[in-house]
């Protein structure tokens, strides 16, 4: 049994500001139901770039059940890649089969996952190089009125396209915030026992908050999402460091 | 008979993000309607640039019926110069009497157009430099909340200013998207029988999408609204040719 | 007697564009008031910077009676800082206890200002980082939808943090907007039996609108929060006169 749809859409994308794109869907999206309520999740994803699947952790958790989170980064549009479509987390998450959804499906483990039979569905694409607007806005229209259930939108997926996992690997920057702090993959367990963590060759000290050391300090701390951060108190790491997404971190014992 | 308003109104604005300039419309919108939704098209318009009336070609068909477009890009703003109001594709339009309805009247001939009467609706502007928050927010509250019909908003205006025909004149680049992708004036049509379109000393081949072609390849295609706009796979085109708007554009039969 | 809240949010916050932080706070204000209606005031305050407290002037009066207005600029966060709440304007406002409500505070000699006893509401803040999104996205929806009246949010605060009143020190550039336009800290009323400013040294002449001159000419008029500005015809005067915010201001008599 799946959740109630809330009527809530929440969008994200690597459209920027610069054009209509935004804009467009949430017409199209608006046009299929007109009581839908959307929410920007952000459009500030490098363009084309998958690696945009870390802002859905963010929104795990965090939305009203039934929600529809709807993702478009899709360099592979108009060609014959597929579709999901994740139950989880009490919401739905709909985007193109490229991998957007790995960090949903990683904390998810009875996730029900789809393919989007558009098909099926009667969604005939207006475009070969917007399917934002001309699939996903109509889908998660119809998902969010009620109008489809999310069983009816296709096939049982059972290998959607992944990314390897965040917390694998070697311990990284993995996204340079607006403040300039350096969130890693580090989880915040990983943590305990530590007195402070490296990063390019400089010392970060552990603390609860930025505001338990001086202006200027380069501390560490655990971040909204449950991942390490390291931080400039009143400035910004990145540019202290000059270090951004790939650097190598490292957690120096107490 | 006029379409009956559906409760949207979208937004474009040359107000850019660095100021509260946009919520402030929303806010005097929702105070004079507050069952108004609102929708951002997009407020990166450069600053006071009328060339924006490009991006309403882009709402076209693509939003609710009934929905209310207002556009505030108004270097004129608190001078003589008047007001359009325009009842076309089945949404309305509003805007200073500059232009910026241009592309939506290209393709309505026999649009309803009109020129808003502010004084017998009542408006009395509290500035004479943000008519965007004093005027158009308040109209569009009552339009979309059926308070006034579109007939009552003023009188027809025969000769509303127009810029240029966007499908006239020489073949060039018109628009630069976030993705470095070069929007031309070339109308999809045109590309029947053409192998390739060369910009900048440069041939772009005809594909029917970006992922067709390997990544970097310089290609050529139809766009989203129907226009040719020329690409490079997973990059971006004006950075590789040093392009932009104006640029000359040139169909190179098979 | 408090003003009925009307169920819209607006959202002031340094957050920027390039995270999902500000659709988070969305997420979770809509978690707790589902038919909450969140609107931008804007999120482009520089970082952590109090400043942004100036944006809030310019929605005094213009949203629906009811409103409440949430400020999240917050260097402080985690830390034992307060919150503060104020009813004026027939809106309410919550911030941070760092200064943000100063300029509300300043034309509202009778509001009611409250801390907020976030323990005594239930909250139990999910991290030490996004108070934001664990606080007053809460709050703020709890307020909204009316299952706290303003009252049981917290006792009177006697002594809110405020920044020196913008009207006082020297006149002023007190911020640059989108267009280059120089806000001043000087009021309408200064500019009576003035013939211009001066503002680096260069002299602008004192105009209704910006229109009233020609392209280029260097000009002062009331802006649209009753302030005078300085501006550049169809330019930008901040890049004519290389001045910024703190640049003195001078009235030169007619």
């Amino acid at each position: 049994m799946h959740q109630r749809p809330s009527g809530h859409v929440s969008l994200l994308t690597d459209f920027g500001a610069a054009d209509p794109y935004v804009g467009v869907v949430k017409g199209a999206l608006l046009q299929a139901h007109p009581k839908a309520v959307d929410v920007d999740l952000g459009h500030a994803v490098p363009p084309q770039d998958i690696a945009g699947a870390f802002w859905w952790r963010a929104a795990i958790g965090w939305f009203p059940p039934g929600t529809v989170h709807v993702g478009i980064v899709d360099p592979g549009v108009g060609t014959a890649r597929g579709w999901v479509a994740v139950a989880a987390h009490e919401c739905y998450w709909l985007a193109p089969d490229n991998g957007l959804v790995t960090h949903v499906l990683a904390s998810a483990p009875s996730a029900d996952v789809r393919s989007l039979d558009i098909e099926h569905l009667g969604v005939r694409p207006a475009s070969r190089t917007f399917h934002g607007r001309d699939v996903l806005a109509k889908v998660a229209a119809w998902l969010a009125a009620g109008r489809y259930g999310f069983s009816a939108l296709g096939p049982r997926l059972a290998t959607p396209v992944l990314l390897p996992p965040l917390l694998a690997g070697p311990r990284r920057v993995v996204h340079v915030d607006h403040y300039g702090n350096l969130v890693t993959n580090v989880p915040a367990a990983a943590l305990a026992g530590c007195a402070a963590v490296a990063v390019g060759g400089r010392r970060a000290v552990v603390v609860g908050t930025y505001g338990e050391a001086p202006a200027g300090s380069l501390v560490a701390l655990v971040g909204s999402t449950e991942l390490v951060e390291v931080a400039v108190v009143g400035g910004s790491a990145a540019g202290l460091l000059g270090a951004g997404a790939g650097a190598a971190v490292e957690l120096l014992p107490a």
